[in-house]
């Protein structure tokens, strides 16, 4: 399929170059992926973030313009998209239908890597009748999933598979060298507000041998299963929002299990459950305003007194055994230091804890992981395939995150740019036309699964 | 203090009597009180219902005006306020502001027996310059514990003894003769939503032993503890909504304990507690389509197959001891029949559930009680005062839960329509006036508290 008529073709691309929005923790590899792209095509990069410093770090080792920007300052905003043939953003999701309508006004595509939600979705008409691609989640999870996942099960399918059952896990983690001293074996290499609130959005939506399973937040990561991965060794695996979402963009209507999980390291969810259930990750109810330490909160949930530890606590009321208190004082939840904020939520105190002892120091390596275990009938016989994915980051700034989560966001914009796509309205890419494209190249990349089938019946 | 002002005195008695707004299950005894009142004063007395039959019931035996009202109809609504001198509403609180808003247009008193929330409290000036009482929280609890703990700690404070702690616990509860088959020995004698419900409006808030609490509400059933009650036995008490914001209200600024609870029957509460973690009370998430019976919905949440007992798999994960399976198999968790509508949210199926196995059946009688436990120090000696309420309903209509919420508003609405009112606004009754008005006449009619003082040092 071409672009609709010549003559908007020639509407669209009127635009001189890229605009990302964004120079955070997960834009260098996609910049730098840019900087290339657009010095072979003679396109302008222009590179906007609220902090100077931030553009900094890209301008002196890149060539790009570098523009700050209050991205809630929709003129401003509006000023840059105007001309541009592509609007790249690593904004928070909430931005994005707001940009992706200004993108529609001046006739740019537009791409992220987050969650098509209704507001976005309800602008496919009008960007599809624009001949506009507004390509979304191309990121790692969700992106790097649908591209694998989808080139699975297309070729079990075109080889006569039927498929049976459908898991797919993933999770951003610190690689095990880089992480030895802390008992939670987890450090942030992305957004850590939804690394406090998981799950919160409401139940968690799975099929699991035919039953349908509706999971409470409250005791999403007491259900947390083991999960074994071929060549990784066991990790904690718990359900990530709907799955059942993927019902019709996988095709999977008659499969006995749809589960999308979210991983971490062993014994990391027993242990955030007690957080859960304690209430240190609420961030509904308001907080008394003397709450004004960590050790504030803690005596306020568990009704500690100052003077007895929260390990203490913890054990008298059997939340966990001896040998895991260790996890706990890790966090020095017991300090009496004042905050260096008024906190409104539970989840805001507890997120400071975590930004200062669960960062990634000078030196240390993310590890991302990702495992899709896939059941399926063919020539009479239940087969399984694994198919796993393990990339370690090069350090504190150059994540395996940052990499996987630009890398396939930056190449399908090339694709986009490259005016052959065949698809146009707001995608999610799941067809051949895009795992084609990027997976090869990213394991040139070296963003590579390995795949394994066997037997099972 | 008088009216402010002959003319506006005027102003506010051209009413022509008292609009009572629903006649539903807490209606009977403040009509018959209404009917007897305006039979004496010769005011007339006007009724409202949704339904025709609810106001049959009434107008059967008592001397009123029933008009049939859908309340949503504010035009309806306003041509029935014009003109009155006082409007009682047994609405939905929810529904207040705006009621209260057309009396303030049209010079009529207010009252009911719900919380005063912000928006009631905005209307406060104009209602106090209109020299109208908007009178509030005067119904079981709040509104008979306002009366009867301000008169127990006014009594104190006036004796020269300095209050040191307060709890004051309140259940609408049934007989336990009349509960002896139910495991859970509760049944509804008042809004069955609110009890599926409780807790679930943000954390629950107290002080105890001078550490302030923040318990989170999927944690509040487990935190509940066993209270004795002389005379009464053992009760599970929970703590209910915010204690702190009685603070100023009852003066209480240098108390070391600061808690209001909630009274079930013993063992309610850690029962209940497993229904809340499995997800059965959520209000929020939205179940999947394919839930359209109970056991969809254990299935759903609890991930058993459809051929083992709920109480099976309760026991095998360690949520309640044998004895307990009795508790949950009296609700049928594990029906297949098909529910008679389409749910929605997991609270809606379980309150369905319990609507019909927590119903009054003809012959029932309610309880209510009401306990404050009032620690203080007086001629340098640590002292505590027990002051408990025990009310029998007559049967599954009149019940104590009618009469220990319709009788005190009756009356405070008695003494607002005396002309001697001491007060004009937004009011919450905690001052000599109300309780001085309305105790004594609510213990001659058997509502009535046993009090005693022991020290404790």
């Amino acid at each position: 399929m071409k672009w609709p008529g010549s003559a908007r073709l020639q509407e669209v691309f009127v635009g001189n170059g890229i605009l990302v929005l964004g120079a955070g923790r997960s834009s260098r590899f996609l910049l730098k992926q840019f900087a290339e792209f657009c010095g072979k095509t003679g396109r302008i990069l222009t590179v906007c973030d609220a902090s100077q410093q931030e553009l900094d770090k890209h301008t002196a080792c890149l060539s790009l313009e570098g523009k700050v920007l209050d991205a809630s300052d929709s003129a401003a905003l509006e000023q840059l998209i105007e001309g541009k043939e592509m609007v790249v953003s690593l904004l928070p999701p909430l931005m994005h239908p707001a940009i992706a309508a200004l993108c529609l006004k001046h006739k740019a595509h537009f791409a992220s890597a987050s969650y098509v939600g209704d507001a976005m979705r309800a602008l496919n008409f009008e960007a599809h009748s624009s001949g506009l691609v507004f390509l979304n989640e191309l990121g790692l999870d969700p992106g790097i999933d649908h591209l694998s996942a989808m080139r699975a099960m297309d070729e079990i399918r075109e080889s006569g598979g039927e498929i049976t059952s459908f898991e797919s896990y993933c999770g951003g983690l610190v690689s095990e060298a880089h992480c030895a001293d802390n008992p939670w074996k987890y450090k942030f290499s992305w957004n850590p507000r939804s690394v406090v609130l998981a799950g919160q959005g409401g139940n968690s939506l799975f099929r699991q041998n035919h039953q349908l399973r509706s999971v409470p937040w409250h005791r999403l990561f007491a259900e947390a299963k083991t999960l074994s991965i071929p060549g990784l060794g066991e990790f904690d695996a718990y359900a990530n929002r709907d799955s059942l979402s993927y019902t019709s963009l996988y095709r999977l209507d008659e499969v006995s299990t749809l589960l999308r999980g979210t991983l971490r390291r062993e014994n990391y969810c027993k242990n955030w459950q007690v957080l859960v259930e304690l209430g240190f990750t609420d961030a509904q109810s308001t907080l008394p305003v003397s709450v004004c330490s960590v050790n504030d909160l803690c005596c306020a949930l568990t009704g500690k007194g100052s003077n007895q530890l929260l390990s203490g606590w913890l054990i008298e009321n059997n939340w966990i055994r001896l040998e895991q208190t260790a996890w706990f004082d890790f966090l020095n939840l017991e300090s009496k230091q004042a905050l260096g904020f008024k906190p409104n939520k539970a989840s805001e105190v507890l997120e400071s804890v975590l930004l200062d002892k669960w960062k990634l120091m000078p030196g240390d390596c993310d590890e991302v992981v990702m495992y899709h275990r896939i059941g399926f009938v063919k020539d009479g016989r239940k087969q399984q395939l694994h198919s796993v994915l393990s990339v370690t980051g090069e350090d504190e700034m150059h994540t395996a995150m940052a990499k996987t989560v630009g890398l396939p966001l930056a190449l399908g914009v090339e694709l986009v740019l490259s005016g052959n796509c065949p698809e146009t309205g707001v995608i999610i890419p799941v067809s051949k036309y895009w795992y084609n494209g990027i997976l090869p190249l990213l394991e040139q990349m070296g963003i590579r699964f390995a795949e394994h089938t066997e037997f099972s019946d």
